[in-house]
């Protein structure tokens, strides 16, 4: 079966495909285990390195996803497709241009879901939300599956309005979708990116690089981290579970772990020790910005449903340090 | 100041227009007293019946609120301006024209709010949102502003994200909005329409005119009813109240009060006795599509946030069969 994943240049849309690769196979429920025969990975722009070591039935899409065009070239018009759709702009980004953030996150994605429902092959689609539909000064430290959701950015009000589409889809039969609510993922390689959670990687990865880090939040501000690694998995198993089973709610908030930021840095100072690692300085450098949108999100997800398909958080935080070394070791530029 | 309604046709429409117009005034928190120097009332189509009895300085706007043109015949361009917006695709005719329920409720929703924000004018708008945000099998019987919203209607999917919009545009400060959500309103005049909570007036209504009436839910339903009274003066109430005070979260959902069916049928015998008026007969004629949608409404309403701001629930059936024979008694067509 043809598998198309949009946001393929980002961080996370790499290593799914690269995943999705190695497997080669995918078990849906309740049907059975389908092949891949082909991925088409597209975004508005694929980099070198999200293109390497490949093989060739994995083809590269670079267009403007929000566009009809775009839309109309990746999704198949007759054949049974399966589509991860993770393109869209960050939150950071989304702030800072709300007609940017509506024209890719919202008809972007509805444009996306359409040309899925007008297609004659069966469309079998997860959906990227995020955490940052919680918020408010009544939301709990703890958010799950039945949490009202009350999103405080742009970017979290198009995730919130992405999973209501989900729903309403599905439940008209006009696709077989689900989203998944995705926590801090870290640590990711490569530069910082727009989203304002992305000090909870750059903490970790231009230390490890011996760059010192501008640290923008309080060393008390909790995080509710997923590694990549089990990010990636949840996509998967998302993909393969039955969507009827979920019932009328489509949406699992992803399993995650509370760390607070000084228990970041402690581990990675283990582990840079253990490994003979120089590392660069944290600099405590507030940004009111971060802190306010930061303050507001969540600490904690209670992610009953989504453990019972087989997701799960991480053991330890040096864990997961140890596989971003293990992966991602010469491209930070570590000797 | 200038005042535009939407949905200005329909049943609530033609009621706010006129409550308005007895007013002449609004309280607008914390600004002051402000002049009502006009009113346009705008809808698809605008009957006789609503048009009756105004001031010259009504004037009336037939047109597709969903079309750019017709939302930027209404939107003042330089002047600030209260608006009501009212306009929508009910519940079941959203069910069987998914397109239509999107076209209008989400997309035009969306046109009128950003002609909103590109107005020189300050714009403080009272959206109508709906219960029907509510649903599915986890949802609890009583819901309030801290329920997870769970829409099982397309209808009640665009409703939920006008109050998403709601406060993303009121959090950029593109306007100053608030969000409404009525319970099933009670006693409509006239016709059944197309929602599918029809048959909560249907039942007193064409009973009162003699004629037979055939109920398709259960005697045992429960339903949150509200008065059309009550529900214009909570829209007032809505566009008095200073926005800024409702916090990170623009919606109320309003006062209603919970009755059976049997209880409504009741109370209806008492008045008609009382008054010596023979009813037409209720026939138990179950139709499953509206019995599988109301049954997964919720029965009854918690509304703190809107009981502070003075909106209240009728104390009892007898009083509203009663303001509706006032109100209606020669358009019902009953001696």
């Amino acid at each position: 079966m043809k598998v198309i994943v949009t946001g393929a240049g980002g961080f996370i849309g790499t290593q799914l495909v690269r995943e999705l690769c190695q497997r080669g196979t995918l078990a849906l429920r309740p049907s059975g285990e389908v092949e891949i025969s082909s991925i088409v990975a597209a975004d508005l722009c694929i980099p070198e390195e999200s293109r390497q070591g490949l093989p060739d039935w994995v083809s590269f899409v670079e267009a403007d996803l929000s566009t009809d065009e775009a839309v109309d070239s990746i999704i198949p018009k007759e054949e049974d497709f399966l589509l991860f759709h993770l393109a869209a702009i960050v939150s950071g980004d989304g702030e800072r241009d709300f007609d940017l953030c509506i024209r890719v996150n919202l008809e972007g994605t509805v444009k996306l879901f359409e040309a899925c429902r007008n297609s004659r092959g069966q469309a079998r689609l997860v959906f990227a939300s995020s955490l940052a539909v919680f918020g408010g000064e009544a939301c709990p430290p703890v958010v799950g599956d039945e949490t009202k959701p009350l999103p405080q950015t742009t970017y979290g009000m198009t995730k919130l309005a992405g999973e209501l589409m989900i729903n309403d889809y599905s439940r008209k039969d006009f696709l077989d979708g689900r989203a998944i609510r995705l926590p801090t993922i870290f640590i990711r390689p490569g530069k910082p990116n727009a989203a304002l959670s992305s000090f909870a990687s750059g903490l970790f990865r231009e230390p490890l690089s011996g760059v010192d880090f501008e640290l923008p939040v309080s060393r008390e501000q909790g995080v509710p981290l997923l590694s990549y690694r089990k990010v990636v998995e949840a996509f998967v198993l998302a993909m393969e579970c039955d969507g009827e089973a979920l019932g009328d709610d489509r949406t699992l908030t992803l399993p995650s772990r509370q760390y607070f930021v000084r228990d970041m840095i402690s581990a990675l100072e283990r582990v840079a020790e253990q490994k003979g690692i120089t590392l660069g300085k944290i600099i405590d450098q507030p940004d009111p910005l971060v802190i306010k949108v930061v303050e507001g999100w969540p600490i904690g997800t209670e992610s009953k449903r989504a453990e019972a398909l087989g997701m799960s958080a991480d053991s330890s935080v040096e864990e997961v340090i140890e596989a971003y070394l293990e992966d991602f070791h010469e491209v930070s530029g570590q000797a």
